[in-house]
C-alpha cells in the first residue's frame, strides 16, 4: 500500500504563533548571516571559485555545509524578501556552477585537490553525502524562489551520479559510507517526479549491506587494507546487512535515522511492505530502548551512536542535535505511511526539546551535544570544526512549517500546533486552515477551516499522548473526543463551511515522567514535563543549590509561572522539595535524612545554557 | 605507636549463642567432611603421598586448599573431640611431611611435577600463596591441638623460604604475585615470637612494588616476555608501587585486602606510622567508594577486583566470598591499631552478610560470587574448580570466635555480640566474660564479668553504628551511653566484682538505607536492614511477584515476624508496597501509576538461594 498522507511543504505554511515565529525570525536575522561569516572564515563556503584551497579531511565535506546553509537561506528568502541575502546565495550558487566539471561532477574539494581520487573511497570520503546536501539545497532554492540557478547544476550532478552508480558493467555498485543521498533524491523526486531520481534512491537503499561488500572491493582496488577505517565496523555505517533485514538500531545515530527516513519515504512512494516493516521494527527499537526523554538519540560518545539498550547516560550523553532532527524527519515520513499519534508525539518531542536545544536564544551559538545533565562549564560554541549541528538546526527551524500538516485524498491532518496557517490541496480543492494559539505555553488551540465552498472532508487533529482530558468544540458545540479518536487523531468528517471553527483544549498540568527501570541513569528520578516541553533545573534559577542536590517528593504539588522577564516570555515550573544531605562524600550508605525545604524552579530544556555555564539537570532526584 | 589491642584467640572463645553455634556445628558436622571428600575426589588433597599426580594450573595451588581445609578441621577439633577427623588430619599432615624435600621446600605439585621450576615464576605460580596456607594450617593445628605434627614441617619450610628470599647476593629479592604469606607469617610470629618470622613478613611487604620490578627480572631470567601474563598489569597484583605509598584500592580484591590486613598487622607489631597511614587511606577508599551495602567488595567480574569508584553493579557483581572474609580480617587488624567502631561495624557487616552468604544453610553448597540481585537460575554449587570460597568460609566460621574480643593492658573490648564467653588476660589477670543474647535476632545483650577478684579495668562495649538509642544498665542501674562513648565504644572503667552484669539494649527497628547518589545501581532504591543484617527479597517469600517489580513507598511501615518455620528460626521483615506496572517493555517513559498494593517480605541476605533458584534483590525499588 502506497503512502496515504503527503506533508504540506514548508513553502505553503505560515507560522504566526509566537513560539516558532520568534525562532524563525532569529534564524533569518541572526543565525544565517553569522553562519555565512563563519563558513567563509573557515573556508567551508566560497563566494568565488579558485581561491586558496584547504586540504584537511573536514574540508572534504564542505559542500555539505554550503548546501545546508544555502538550504536555510532559501527558506529565509521564502519567508521574507532580502536582496542582500539573495545576492549572497546567488554568488555561491554561481561559484558552484562554475566549479562543476563538464561531466557533471561537483565536489569542490575533490575538484580542487584530488580529482583523480573521486569516487574511489565511498566508505570514508563522504562525497555522496556532500552531494546530498547540494541536492537538498537545490530543491529548497527552487521551491523557495522558483529560480533554476542552483537546481540546474544539481540536476546535472545527479545525472552524473546516476551514470556512475548502479548495476551494470560500466557502473560502480557502491553506496555512500555516510547516508544522505537517499533522502535527498526522494526529495528531488517529489519536485521532478522523474522516476530516475527515485530509482537511484532505491538503488542506494537496496544495495547497502550486500555481500561481497563494496567497501571491501573498493579498498582492495585502492590497495588498502579492508579492515582499517574510521568507522571500524560496518555496523557503524548501518551497512552490516541489507537494510530491510535490519531490526536493531546500531552505529552512528544521525546517519542511521537519516537512512530510516529515506526508507520510510521509499516505502511510501513504492508501497513497499517489507521496507515499511523494517521501518516499524527499527522505530520500535529506537523509541523503546534508545531514546532520551527529550527525544534525543545517539547516547554514546564513543561512536556518536546508539549504545546498548537502555544505556542513556546523562552528563556523558552525545545526543547530537542532528540526530534529534533526524528523528523528527523520520517521524514525518512514518506519518505518511500511517497516521498514528506515536510518530507525531516523538516528532514534536524531538523538535521542541532535543533539536531546539542546539540553537542559543540569541541565534548565534550552538550545542552539538545535548546532554541531560551538566556538571557546569559547558558553553555553547560560536563555531565548531564539525559545524553540521549548527547548519542543520538553522535549516530545520527555517523550514519547521513543513512538519505541521499533511494531506490525504479525503482530508487534512494537523500534526503540530503553534499558530500556523496553510492552504492545502485536499482532493483537488484548496482548503484554508488557520490555527491560533500560544502553544506550547497554553493548551487552547483555535482552528478555523476555510474551504472555498462547503466541502465534505475529514480533519484529523492530533490529540497529543500527554494531553489527558483533551476537549474539542465545533462551532461552540462540544464533541466526543474519545469516541472519534483514530490512533490518537481526532477524526472530524463533515461538510465544512467557510469559517467553521474547532477549539481544542489540551490540559497542561505539570506531569512527572519516570523511565523504564532498566534506564539506570534515571532510576529514582523524575522528569518534569508540561505539554510537549521537557523541563530542566539550572543553577541560575536555583541559587545556592546544585541541581543534583535537590530532591522532589513524589507527591509534590507543582505550580507554573508566566515569566515575561525570561527569554521573551516563558512558563516556568516550580515545586517545593528539599536539599539533599551534602555529606555523602564520606559516607557510602546511610539514611537520606529529611533536608531543608527549598523551592525547585525549572525552565524548558531547550533554553538551557543561555545564561551561564552552571550546572543543569533534567532527571530530578526523588526523595 | 605499637598496637594497643590484641585479639583474643578463637581457641579461648566459646560461642554459645544460637546464631553462630548453629553455623559452627554445621561446618563441623557437614561442611568439613563434605569438603574432604570433594578435595580428595578432585585430587587437591591426598591422604597418601606419591599417588597419581595432576598437571593443571589449578593444581599448582592445591596445597592452599589443603591448608585451608586443615585449618578448618583444626578449629573443629578444638571445639569438639573427633577421633575420625583427627585421624584424617594426621594422615594429611604426615603426607605433607613425607613429601617435604630435605632442604625444607614443600609444595606437593612442584615436587611431583616440576621441581626444577620452583621459585622461577613468583608472579604467576602462587607458590608463596600455597605456602601461606600451609603456615596458617600449621599454626591453627598447633593452637587447636598443641601437637607439632604439622607445625614442624611448616617451620622447616619457613626456614627454607627465609633462606631463599630477601636482600643479599645469594637470595632472590622476590615476593609473591598472589599475597597471603605476609599475613600467615605474622600469625606464625604471634605463636613463635621469633623475630625472623616477622622480619620475613616485613620483607615481603616492603619489597612489593619496588623498581626495577622483580617480576620483570625473573621473566627475563626465564626468557619470557615481561608483558604477557594473566594479571595483565601490576595494579592487579597491588605491585604497581611500594605498598606504603598506595592509597587507592586497585586490582584483585581478595588479594588486596589480605595484604592490607598484613600491613595493619605489621604496623601494629612494629609501631609503623607510615604503614598505618597507608592502611587508613586504603580503608577510606574501600569503604567509601568500593564496598557493597552487604560488606562485599570486588565488584568487577573482569578482574575479580575493584572497579571504578561507586561502580557497584547488582546482578553482575563478583563480590567474592573470600574478599568479604578478607574485609573482616582487615577490620580485625585495624581494631588492634585503634578501637574505632567504624572498623567493627564493617567487620560485623561483612561477616554476617557478604561472607556468610557463601555457605548454604545445609553446609554443603557454596557461592563464590555474592551478587546483590539475581535474575534467577543461580544455584549454589557443591564444588567448584576454584574452591577457595568454600574452604575459606569453612575455616572462617569455624574460627569466628576470634573476631569477638580483644584485650589491652588496661581492659577488654567486645567487638561482636552473639552469645560468646571467654577468659581473657587483662594486665596479667584472668577475666571471665559471659555474654548471653539471641543476637542478631534480638538486641538485648547481657554481659557478666567474672574477675577472679575485684579488679579495676575498662570494658569497652561496641555500640553499633546502626543502634540508635542504645541503652546500658550496670547491675540494674542505667548508665549514660552517649557520655561514655569513645569512638563508638561504651567505655566502662570501674572496680569490677565477680558477677557484675551489664545489660545492653540495641533497638532493632527495620531501617532503610540509601546509597551515595553516585552508586547508579542503587539509585531510587532502598536496602532494608535490621540490626547487623541486610535483608533481601526472594521470590519464595513473594509469590506471584518478581522482586524488581515490587515498590516500597518512602514512608512504608515495616514490621517483623519471628518465623520458626524458616531456617531453624529467623526474623523476617515485611511492609506494604505496590506491584510496579508491568508494561514497561513497550514504554520507555511514562508515569509510574499507583499499582496494586501487596506485601513485601524479606529474609536475611545471607540465607538467599537456599530454597530455589528464583530471583533475588537487595536494593528494593522505591515508589
Amino acid at each position: 500500500m502506497k503512502r496515504r498522507f503527503s506533508p504540506v511543504s514548508f513553502a505553503a505554511v505560515d507560522l504566526r504563533g509566537t513560539f516558532w515565529r520568534e525562532r524563525i525570525e532569529t534564524v533569518r536575522a541572526r543565525t544565517i548571516p553569522a553562519q555565512l561569516r563563519q563558513l567563509q572564515a573557515s573556508g567551508l563556503i566560497e563566494p568565488k571559485p579558485n581561491q586558496e584551497r584547504h586540504k584537511t579531511d573536514l574540508q572534504k565535506v564542505r559542500d555539505a555545509e554550503a548546501g545546508r546553509w544555502l538550504e536555510a537561506a532559501s527558506y529565509a528568502l521564502a519567508s521574507k524578501p532580502d536582496p542582500k541575502l539573495a545576492d549572497q546565495v546567488n554568488a555561491i550558487a554561481d561559484a558552484l556552477a562554475a566549479a562543476q566539471l563538464p561531466d557533471g561532477y561537483l565536489n569542490t574539494w575533490f575538484i580542487a585537490n584530488a580529482e583523480h581520487e573521486r569516487w574511489t573511497n565511498l566508505r570514508d570520503n563522504d562525497e555522496l553525502y556532500a552531494a546530498a546536501h547540494l541536492i537538498e539545497a537545490g530543491v529548497a532554492h527552487f521551491q523557495a524562489t522558483g529560480e533554476r540557478r542552483l537546481i540546474d547544476p544539481v540536476l546535472k550532478y545527479v545525472d552524473h551520479i546516476a551514470e556512475t552508480f548502479g548495476h551494470g558493467e560500466d557502473k560502480k555498485s557502491g553506496y555512500g559510507g555516510r547516508q544522505g543521498i537517499e533522502l535527498a533524491l526522494s526529495r528531488l523526486y517529489r519536485v521532478t517526479r522523474d522516476e530516475k531520481h527515485l530509482d537511484l534512491a532505491a538503488y542506494f537503499i537496496d544495495e547497502r549491506g550486500r555481500h561481497p561488500h563494496y567497501f571491501d572491493m573498493e579498498a582492495v582496488t585502492r590497495g588498502d587494507e579492508t579492515e582499517h577505517f574510521v568507522g571500524r565496523t560496518y555496523e557503524e555505517h548501518q551497512a552490516h546487512r541489507r537494510v530491510r533485514l535490519q531490526d536493531k538500531a546500531v552505529g552512528n545515530a544521525a546517519r542511521a535515522v537519516n537512512m530510516y527516513a529515506a526508507m520510510a519515504e521509499l516505502a511510501g512512494e513504492r508501497g513497499d511492505a517489507s521496507l515499511k516493516r523494517a521501518c516499524e521494527l527499527l522505530w520500535e527499537d529506537v523509541t523503546t530502548r534508545h531514546m532520551y526523554v527529550t527525544g534525543a538519540i545517539g547516547a554514546s560518545r564513543r561512536n556518536e551512536g546508539f549504545g546498548a539498550p537502555y544505556e542513556l547516560p546523562n552528563t556523558e550523553a552525545h545526543a547530537e542535535t542532528s540526530a534529534a532532527i533526524g528523528m523528527a524527519q523520520w517521524a514525518k515520513r512514518m506519518l505518511t505511511l500511517e497516521l498514528d499519534r506515536r510518530y507525531a508525539d516523538v516528532m514534536e518531542l524531538a523538535l521542541y526539546n532535543a533539536a531546539l536545544a542546539g540553537l542559543s536564544f540569541d541565534g548565534t551559538h550552538f550545542f552539538r551535544e545535548n546532554p541531560l545533565a551538566s556538571e557546569g562549564g559547558q558553553r555553547r560554541w560560536e563555531w565548531h570544526p564539525c559545524p553540521e549541528a549548527a547548519t542543520d538546526i538553522a535549516r530545520t527551524i527555517a523550514s519547521v512549517g513543513g512538519f505541521f500538516y499533511a494531506t490525504a485524498e479525503e482530508g487534512l491532518a494537523v500534526h503540530l500546533y503553534g499558530g500556523g496557517s496553510t492552504i492545502a490541496n485536499v482532493g483537488g480543492r484548496a482548503i484554508g486552515l488557520t490555527e491560533t494559539s500560544t502553544y506550547p505555553w497554553d493548551g487552547t488551540v483555535s482552528i478555523v477551516l476555510d474551504p472555498e465552498q462547503p466541502t465534505e472532508f475529514t480533519v484529523w487533529l492530533r490529540i497529543p499522548g500527554w494531553a489527558e482530558g483533551a476537549t474539542a468544540r465545533i462551532n461552540g458545540v462540544g464533541t466526543d473526543v474519545a469516541g472519534n479518536l483514530e490512533r490518537g487523531y481526532l477524526a472530524l468528517r463533515r461538510l465544512w463551511h467557510p469559517g467553521d471553527t474547532v477549539v481544542l483544549h489540551f490540559p497542561m498540568p505539570v506531569t512527572r515522567v519516570k523511565a523504564h527501570p532498566s534506564v539506570l541513569a534515571a532510576a529514582g528520578r523524575t522528569a518534569l514535563k508540561r505539554g510537549p516541553l521537557v523541563y530542566c533545573l539550572e543553577e541560575a534559577d536555583n541559587p545556592g543549590a546544585t541541581p543534583d542536590g535537590l530532591l522532589l517528593p513524589p507527591g509534590a504539588r507543582m505550580t507554573t509561572s508566566v515569566r515575561d522577564d525570561l527569554f521573551g516570555g516563558i512558563v516556568t515550573v516550580s515545586g517545593v522539595g528539599t536539599m539533599s544531605r551534602t555529606d555523602w562524600a564520606h559516607d557510602l550508605y546511610g539514611p537520606e535524612a529529611g533536608g531543608r525545604p527549598t523551592t525547585l524552579t525549572a525552565i524548558p530544556y531547550y533554553l538551557w545554557g543561555n545564561r551561564d555555564e552552571g550546572k543543569m539537570l533534567v532527571w530530578v532526584r526523588e526523595s
